[in-house]
């Protein structure tokens, strides 16, 4: 654990336990990424090489590794600019109207309600909000598509994916707190949608997500946003013939320095292995949460993931007064919970510092 | 202009002239980023210093500083990821349907001709091509939409944005090859919607751009995608509660590499003069394409732009055979173009070599 926890600078200077929002930065990462700067300025970003060497191969590298710690084939995988563009992505694509309804849960993100609130306006369909725990069972004879989290951002709550697949619904998963915290296996789960973050587990920079779209559902589904990435023939646009795989739900360019960063930070998780990256961050949290409630603190109710949330009197004054003693944690809007993101980096002394601050 | 010119370290070892495609980039604009990533690296991305003064603060001063190269206000003003995402944004939003008819010209990118393909056979209106100097002539009754380019990546030429808005439809310019090439007014162009770019003539990142949309406007769209950004109260999402300013058309978060890297470009062009910039580009521009005639070489009919296109046999050897001399210049899909980008920070130098090889 020392290699992969020496390997990212923020724990030099600070317990940072909010990978939930962004991921701590790989000190590889940054030197990838500077090369790539380096070599934008130095050689251009015009010619045939730069698209080829600089844009293309390391977006088909980042699609088979991502893939693969999804457990999909590449061609079922897009990259997006964020989960919420995932969201947005499925959402504007699939035909829904007012005879349908949209099954929701009561912790999500507004990275899924923001898309449900705008989409529910615009083409009047329903959005039911249920319990988390309760979305298997309230799946109904109008619900045309269930969206909601793999991992509750809120508590660390994880769904039951084969009970709400066999409820018989199309799935789209909200997997911002899953891929790269818990092991995900988009079949096992039974999604024919997840929408992924690059920045938070996976240690990668914002403006980079992933969207994993089951390969039975690709041919029929045309994007609501287009571009060039989405074309495979380039001559005449409007004619829209659409790459057959998962690129058809791209319209732009992952710049040089960004994919740089995201696979540098996979060969750091890589390297100490993912399997036990989510071993040690899942023993970690749990002992954190057990610790917690002993000492007398409720904490939310969770699933085997990679977040703790424990009831605060003022969330929101608790993230202050623990980041002015270095911890960063972060509290939820509307909700009584200061929430800890636990990754396989995270050091026992780090959590032992926490309950002495925390309880 | 030596000055200008020095800032890219490009120059040194090519003489690139696709800034059409992607900018030259400046030194100053490299260390700018990679300074905010070894400050995210040193101490993370996950508390309220990092979201005030390394997300929010860089993009409100690049919202001010490009609404003030369109004559835009700052809240008219979205960052997109791209001009493609910012002509998906406005085509997303319009209510467009079978009975409408969108007038776009023969001369549009795919960032324009894909988000139009898509539309058009998902909600089932019509769009009509027409050639680029009649779109001021052929807008009719059932025009509901103009998307059109400023300026046409194919040849240079320049829309006539006052007879064009006079014909009474709204109009949405797509500014990739106008925003920083050419100067903008968009109140004076008359559209309603203004898509641009970040990485060309501004010389900004990959994955960063902006779009107008006028302040009249504005309160009657809602975004058909939508985020966290989108949102003034993040509460109760599915409410949408919406920010009243352009930002409600923004959905996710701008990396501080990136905004850094946009604003430090901006300085060096601000330090050269905008005007100057543009002026000087036009200038050579000019040159070039009166240059390329007097050698008996067919130049596509131009505008005062940044753009030169030329007619050749083979337009794809004849660009990777310039590369060779270190010549960086493009051809279009299925046109007999070679073209060429010329900007203020191109020297008499490189067109006389361009004009050797060329003619």
């Amino acid at each position: 654990m020392d290699d992969l926890r020496a390997a990212f600078p923020v724990f030099e200077r600070l317990a940072y336990l909010n990978a939930g929002t962004n991921g701590p930065v790989p000190h590889v990462a940054v030197e990838a990424a500077a090369t790539e700067l380096r070599q934008q300025a130095d050689t251009g970003r015009g010619d045939q090489a730069f698209f080829e060497e600089r844009v293309l191969a390391p977006v088909d590298e980042l699609r088979r590794r991502v893939a693969a710690l999804l457990a999909c084939e590449p061609d079922e995988l897009a990259l997006t600019d964020s989960t919420t563009g995932g969201v947005n992505a499925v959402l504007s694509m699939l035909e829904l109207g007012p005879d349908d309804e949209v099954l929701t849960s009561d912790e999500e993100h507004p990275g899924v309600l923001a898309p449900l609130g705008a989409g529910m306006g615009r083409r009047g369909f329903e959005v039911r909000s249920v319990p988390f725990d309760q979305l298997p069972a309230e799946v109904g004879p109008r619900t045309r598509l269930v969206a909601a989290s793999h991992v509750s951002w809120i508590t660390g709550r994880v769904v039951d994916g084969a009970a709400l697949a066999a409820a018989g619904a199309p799935v789209l998963l909200d997997g911002a707190q899953g891929l790269g915290a818990v092991p995900v296996d988009v079949r096992a789960l039974g999604c024919d949608f997840y929408a992924a973050s690059g920045q938070k587990w996976l240690c990668g920079p914002n403006g980079l997500g992933y969207l994993f779209l089951r390969a039975e559902r690709i041919g029929e589904l045309v994007p609501a946003w287009a571009g060039y990435g989405s074309l495979a023939h380039t001559e005449r646009p409007l004619d829209l013939v659409l790459h057959e795989d998962a690129r058809r739900f791209e319209a732009g360019v992952v710049a040089p320095h960004q994919s740089a960063w995201a696979l540098a930070a996979l060969d750091v998780l890589e390297g100490f292995g993912i399997a036990d990256v989510h071993e040690r961050a899942a023993q970690l949290a749990a002992h954190l949460a057990s610790e917690l409630e002993e000492r007398g603190l409720n904490v939310a109710p969770r699933g085997n993931s990679t977040l703790v949330s424990w009831e605060s009197p003022d969330p929101a004054a608790d993230t202050v007064a623990l980041r002015e003693q270095g911890f960063v944690v972060r509290h939820l809007p509307g909700r009584p919970y200061v929430r800890a993101s636990v990754g396989a980096w995270t050091s026992e002394k780090e959590l032992e510092g926490l309950l002495a601050l925390a309880a």
